[in-house]
């Protein structure tokens, strides 16, 4: 039996500003170091430990990673960070504060953008100053792979080879290994795991800060997964995730 | 030409307390942050940037390089750790007080167990729970790699793998390079870089947290170095390295 353990960065400044952040790399907010402090701490009380770590290149899942780490006393071990583990791209909606969005386009259409599968957010313009294109760290991505916007059919594109060339074979190679992601790259990569549809995806809200274990089989199929942790608390803290897109 | 940034990690809580630390991975101390993150703004302010950073697989070179590359908005490049990369492993005196080994055993013998090139200071016996073998970070090393003490040039034999198959084809391929490691690992880097004799490499000490720039031609010879900052305050900071082992 394998074990992986996910995780959602702590809360971001744009979290508590309630705004689409997407590819903007804003830094987590003083709750979101603790978030991600308590997450360590859940984990070493639990008795984890790992052999290497994967995160994006968004410094709120960099130092997320980096706090559990530190609490765990692991610092030295690998870490590698891939534009593919990015949240998903939000296109033009970035920055944008999601209940006014809400206000202005409707509950019903901002909840599509942000959990429809296939609903794509309004394209960004490439001479806009939000293009990850004009980015240091993107620099070395061709101009296909550099998103104008994404919904999360594009997100499973492009965080799966990441999961199936450089993740998964660390974990057959039976080393455990700790993911600090996105909300929607982590929902892309649980869609694929769990096999869910669309559908059944579209509910499934990832709190922040909070370890999610996946026990796979030696085909790194799922035999269960939970998160770790204060079971009501957890479920407070996905209700808040889902009550985000609510017109004040 | 070529430039390459070697820093040495901010002060530990045992610089503070005076302590030989080799391979114990003691943390920075409050003062060992600051000097980092001034590290890292003076970098800034120079206009440096890193495609790629190396550190040893102690926590106060990590953490040092960790705050350095966060005042330079770079937490996402590629960071690798490596053993061969860490302090000197100072044997049987790591934990012990320099200025009481001084008393003990003669400033004479503290003097060259820390300078002489060819001095190795007393063996960690391998049951001794200080015994790099016990740990989790080292269990990949062979027992000939293991060091139980080591003197400067012992650590140049294992750091110059590490320059010379990671780090320096980096360097060729114009990829900017940090190295954030110790006192010793870089007086070893620097002893081969710049072709010092044991007597010249003596009285060479580097200041913590103040970044030292190699200039390289492109087979890698130095052409010229120099600190960045202030340059009464890294005299003074040279300084008080050479004076740490006087008895009080």
């Amino acid at each position: 039996m394998k074990k992986i353990v996910l995780l959602r960065h702590g809360e971001s400044v744009w979290n508590q500003e309630n705004k689409f952040t997407g590819w903007t790399d804003v830094d987590l907010s003083p709750k979101g170091i603790e978030e991600a402090k308590k997450a360590g701490k859940i984990l070493k009380e639990a008795g984890y430990t790992f052999d290497v770590g994967f995160t994006s290149v968004l410094k709120r899942s960099i130092k997320t990673l980096w706090y559990v780490l530190e609490e765990l006393d692991l610092l030295w071990i690998p870490v590698s960070r891939s534009w593919r583990l990015n949240e998903r791209h939000y296109g033009a909606l970035q920055g944008l504060n999601k209940a006014e969005t809400a206000e202005k386009y409707g509950e019903e259409q901002v909840h599509k953008w942000r959990r429809d599968s296939n609903v794509f957010p309004p394209e960004l313009e490439k001479d806009d100053p939000r293009y990850p294109g004009f980015e240091d760290k993107y620099k070395g991505l061709t101009d296909k792979e550099l998103p104008v916007t994404e919904n999360l059919n594009a997100t499973i594109d492009r965080v799966l080879p990441d999961w199936k060339e450089v993740i998964a074979p660390e974990v057959l190679a039976d080393k455990k290994v700790v993911i600090a992601a996105h909300g929607n790259s982590l929902r892309a990569l649980v869609k694929y795991l769990d096999n869910l549809t669309n559908e059944e995806v579209t509910n499934l809200n990832i709190p922040t800060g909070v370890p999610l274990v996946y026990e796979l089989d030696d085909d790194l199929k799922p035999i269960k997964h939970y998160y770790l942790g204060d079971a009501s608390e957890i479920e407070k803290k996905q209700q808040q995730v889902a009550n985000q897109s609510k017109a004040k």
